[in-house]
Formats: structure tokens, C-alpha cells, sequence
């Protein structure tokens, strides 16, 4: 039984997303299909490559990931299929694996152009449904994705431009809001590798995050570490840095919004 | 393993659709149920009837689908169940599968009233879980459609009153917006047949559509066809013209509204 | 063929429903899932309590109902797991399991502390991921409860402050909004078993109830009992009262909201 997730922006208001789901199980009758979430607001290639990069680890082996958030869709460019530690990803070429292609090592990268694989007849719009679904589920089957076209040059891929975090001139650890989720917590880009380089130098010392001008001191070890509505820097469930609010949304708290810069620096 | 598709207004913030999903598991252990969406706004039959007729096909032959848009839960309406090309429908008698069945031969149709297949309590208010979703397993299960009740008068069913694409005195196609998506795509009902048939007078020339007294020239092959937030005509992915905007939203561009005319012309 | 339901305040915009249901599959690669709801406002313990005690009987013994509404996650309260009528329930020690535990027997109830059954790492704000869904995926495996850890003492779990119906001086049934669902139908806690206990003094009379100081005499027997826009008293799908309006919403019509107080009298 092999598992197929389905991360797209859809929505779940119309049709679409059941439609591939038929269109998989008309192929591959045992898959398990998985939602991941349907609901990137429509083209945020960011968003999605960094769920992407934190959500597939949790799944087994053999499980075959499919991107589908396609602006470009119709219009000349690729689709890749990618083997990432046994794991298959199918997302169109337009950087939203950059972020897991700059941590992981590809094995296989394959531009996928085998119509015997996609549905028969290829609308201009709907790939999700004429060729994600249909490939997804034919290697769910067992096709090896070899099968899928020739390799890709990985020199010729798109690529989102990713911030990762940097540090100042004055030694502060520069991040970014990359993520808010349902519950306002705000999820920075920095993460323990990042955290455990730069922490080197502040060895003792108590972390102090800055962010909209106000300041938190010290990592919570959970929400109710703090009082009710008050802000707190914890490390968060992908293993990097974020800001919440006990009982709060830290997104209302400090007006914040992705994209916005945080300070990661030592006090004492 | 059969599959049970599920068409709702129930929405997913209640736990409607999850206890349906327990009566089909509890009856059809091993059903595949798939969510076509729970989304519809409540009693929106028109837009149910659309999905309807253009999602079924995309499931293998033996699916059943259970439409539940129901205003009249409780009241003595009756539940059709329809076998169409090896598929079966199950729906309240409101009117919600007149377009399935204005352009497919139907060839069996049963009223449903067969207690033995419903929940043994049968309230005033649910019969998702207590008539549709028993009786969808059952099906699944490989219960003959026949024996859920008599065989129903096509004559004395419940229509909507769909409008279908009309030519005009003076030539023109005249269509209606019927779906808008979560793109902002302006779905028409402007289908190939009707597409086809009104072309044959236009060969060669270029096809033009007119919304909110706005002009679009030419058919798109993708949405990139155009620079981005221009609008555009694509076939779209039910085989209907769509009238998008290149990343950005053709609901907004034309603050059009599900109803809106447009009116299809030729040039030159 | 083990189920594993979910019910949780994650919402379906992120990745952690996703993330839950892959840390499922990878222990328990047959279990069947479903979603409940996610949609339950971040932290709101009542919502999750009443949709726990009225829906889990519609699936099979043996089930698992994982109900992740949880802000004290990363803090000490325990998690439990209770065995009732053959289905498993697990949860956050919060109070969330007060209503089922009102009016069920618990056979078994175990404080959840076997790491062996947990994710190898677990984190500080995300148990969902790393001890809910692996316990609930060994249950389905068919791992006993009794493994999970020690009994837990009935005495020492956390309540919440549930309000039943109860009968005023001047001889009224006092009932509140307990739910509100998205077709706007305001569901009180009179259930069946107040209300009959109730009705031995009103023998004959017909039921009124009063809501924001108006009245709606006698039960409907469906929806369409009223006319279009008129408000209704009708027994609902949980066997509570339910106020409703035929084709609208009665919270609107009332502008109502959840913890509103009902008054049912009888006319006559």
C-alpha cells in the first residue's frame, strides 16, 4: 500500500481536489492519498516549499509527495520528479524544492515528459488533475520514475529566492517570519543549525529575540511558561525559533506578518 | 474496494461529515471515501448540480456518489438513487441532478425507501447519516440498486431551472457565469457542444467574449498567455470557457457575480 | 482494519494534520482515518467536548478518538487514555472528556507515560505529532491500553464547568446554547433524557420555548414545517432541541451566540 500526499492551493470549496483524488484511485486502487493542506493561499511558492521541506520527513519511506501550487501552469514550463532518502516529489519547475533540495541530497531528478503516464487528453489548466495525479498514482503502482523522462540539470532549475538567516555586522542573528499559523505563532527561518552555529558565541548566556521593537528574553519550554497573553520565544515543532503568545495569537499581539525581520542576539 | 464520493453543504468547522464517514465504516469496512467538498454554500442546488455532473466522471465505473444538498431534510420529498455508466447517484428529489441527467441516458432509477438499508432511528433533520450514508455503504457493499425501493417516474421528478448557453436574435452566444473558483476564475457554462456547434458559423475567425461590457479577444492557451493581471478567455478544466486573470483574480477584475451574462461574439 | 478518528482545534491552513496522519501510517500503515473536524476555535474545550460525546458512537467499536485540543501542551498535565463501550479515547488531561465521562461507564482509564509508545524525540509544542499519534497508531495496532501507562485516579482529573439544564423555581426548563453549526441552528443541551424527565408535568401541552425574549410554540417535525424564514423548535440529529429557521439561520434571526440561555415552558 503506498501512500500519495496532495499539498496544492486549491482549496477545498470546489471540486479539485476530489477530482485528482478519483483520478489517483482510478490508477492506483489501495493508494493512500494524504492532505497535506489545500489551503496555500493561491501561488505562495514560499509557503509551500517550507512545508514542504518539514512535512514529508514524517511520512515512510516510498511515499510519493505531490506539489502542485502552478502558476505557470500550461504554460512551457517543466515538471520535475525528484528521489529525495527514498522519498518521490512531483512539483513543477518553478523553485518550490529549493528549499529541500538546498538540504537534502537529490538522488534522482527527472524532467517528467512521458505522456504514457499523464491522462489522456491534457487540459491547459488543471495539471493537477491531467498529469500530478496520474504520475503520482503510477508511481505509487511501482513505475520506476526513471520511466518518467530524461534526468534534469540542476543547474537549469528554477529557484525561489530563499532568505536563510544571516549574521549582522554587529553580531546579531538576522531571521525572518516565514510562517504564521492558524493559531498566530510565528515561525522564524532559524532553525537549530543556525541557532546551535551562532549560539557558540554566546555560550551562558540568555537568548534574546527582538522583533516589531520589543524584545522577549530567554526560550519558554512551553506556552504556559509565561503568563496568559503575554509573548514568549520557544522552539517550535519544525525545530526552529518561534514567537507565540500564551493563550494569544503572537500574529495579532505584534501586528506581524511574514516576511517581517527578527534579532536574535545574548544578553547578561 | 468500492469507493463512496461525498458531495455536502455541511461544511467541515461541524462534525457532520466525520460521522457520516463513521456509518459508511461501520456498515462498508473497507470503503474508500473520498471528499468531493462539504463547501457548498448552504443549499446552493445550482452550483452542487454543476460539480455534480462534472466530477463523477473522473472515479472508476462502480463509485457511488451521495449528494447531500438538502433544504427539504424531513419534509416528504423522496431520495433518488440513479445508476448512470456504472455509477451510482444518490440524491434528495430537489432537482440537484437535472443537469447529470439532461445530458446522460439514465439507465435506472429507484426511489428510495427501503427501510432495511437506513439507520434503524431515522431523525427529522440528518439524513446524511441516517438514510444517505447507511445507504451508500450498503451499495458499496454490492446491495443491487433495485432493491432500495420502486423504480421512480422520471415525469414526476423536481427540475432546477438550469439556463443553458442560448443564441440570440442578433447572433450571439449568450452563456452565464455558473461557477467562480477559489482563483477567482469566472466559469461559464459555455461547453464544447455548444461551443462547437455556434463555431461552425464563425470558422476562422477570432472569438471574443463580452463581460460587464468588457471586451476579451482571442482564446488563451494558458494563463500566462497574457501579462499578469490581465484578463483572459481559456477553455478551462470542465471543457467551459473561463474567463482568469493572470495571477490575480477575474471575480475582483469584473466584480462579477455567479449569474453574470456574457455574451460570446466573432471578430473580423 | 483499525479506525483512528481526529479531532482537533490544528484547522487544515498548516501542515499538522498532515504531519499527524503520516506519523499514523508509519506505525500503523492499514489504519483508517478520519477528521472529525479541525475547525474547532483554537482552545475552545466545550465545542470539542460535545462533538466528542456525540460522535464517536456512530463508529465501530474498537475505534480510537484522538481529541488534540490542547493548550496546556509542553506543561505537566498528563494525557489520558479511556476505554468505554469498547472505543478508546485519548486526550489532554483539561477537562475534555467531562461530558462523556458524565454519562458514560469508563472501563479503563490509564495516564498516558509509556515513552515506548511516543516519537523517539518529542517536542514542546506539537504532542499531536509526537505522542497522540503514535499512541493512537499502536492502539490500532493492537497494542492494550493498560501498556500505556498507570491507572489514572478519577478523583485527580481536571473538569470543566459544564452547564446542564435544570429546572427553574416558577417550574421552567432552563437549557443553553451549547453549539452553533454553519447552517446557523443554535443546538441546546436539552437533551431527550431532561426532556422527558421534564414532560412528565406538561402531559398533553405543547412545548414553547423562549429565546432573546421570543417565543416558539410546538415542535416541528421538519424544517419545512414553517414557512421560509420563519423560526422553528425541532428535536436535532444529537437528540437535543434545536432552534432553526427554515432556509436561513437562526443565529442571525437571533442574533444568538453560543452560552445564550433557553427557557422551555409549556402552552395550554
Amino acid at each position: 500500500m503506498s501512500i500519495i500526499t496532495l499539498l496544492t492551493d486549491f482549496g477545498v470549496e470546489d471540486e479539485y481536489v476530489g477530482i485528482m483524488k478519483g483520478v489517483i484511485l482510478s490508477i492506483a486502487p489501495s493508494a493512500r492519498i494524504i492532505d497535506i493542506t489545500h489551503q496555500i493561499e493561491p501561488q505562495d511558492l514560499v509557503r509551500a516549499a517550507y512545508i514542504t521541506k518539514y512535512s514529508y520527513r514524517y511520512f515512510p519511506r516510498g511515499a510519493v509527495h505531490a506539489v502542485v501550487v502552478d502558476p505557470g501552469v500550461g504554460t512551457s514550463r517543466s515538471i520535475l520528479a525528484l528521489e529525495i532518502k527514498g522519498h518521490i516529489f512531483l512539483a513543477p519547475d518553478n523553485g518550490i524544492l529549493t528549499l529541500l533540495m538546498d538540504s537534502e541530497t537529490v538522488d534522482t531528478m527527472i524532467r517528467v515528459d512521458n505522456r504514457e503516464y499523464f491522462l489522456e487528453s491534457v487540459s491547459r489548466t488543471f495539471h493537477g488533475r491531467d498529469i500530478f495525479a496520474p504520475v503520482a498514482a503510477h508511481l505509487a503502482n511501482g513505475v520506476a520514475i526513471k520511466k518518467l523522462g530524461p534526468p534534469a540539470d540542476p543547474k537549469q532549475l528554477a529557484r525561489l529566492p530563499i532568505q536563510y538567516p544571516t549574521v549582522s555586522n554587529r553580531g546579531e542573528l538576522i531571521g525572518f517570519i516565514v510562517s504564521i499559523d492558524r493559531f498566530g505563532n510565528l515561525i522564524t527561518n532559524i532553525d537549530w543549525e543556525s541557532l546551535e552555529k551562532f549560539c557558540r558565541t554566546g555560550t551562558g548566556k540568555t537568548p534574546e529575540i527582538t522583533i516589531a521593537g520589543r524584545k522577549i528574553t530567554g526560550l519558554s519550554r512551553s506556552y504556559e511558561n509565561v503568563k496568559p497573553k503575554n509573548p514568549l520565544m520557544i522552539i517550535g515543532s519544525r525545530g526552529c525559533i518561534e514567537i507565540a503568545v500564551n493563550r494569544g495569537s503572537a500574529r495579532l499581539h505584534f501586528m506581524a506578518e511574514k516576511g517581517d525581520k527578527v534579532k536574535l542576539t545574548f544578553s547578561g
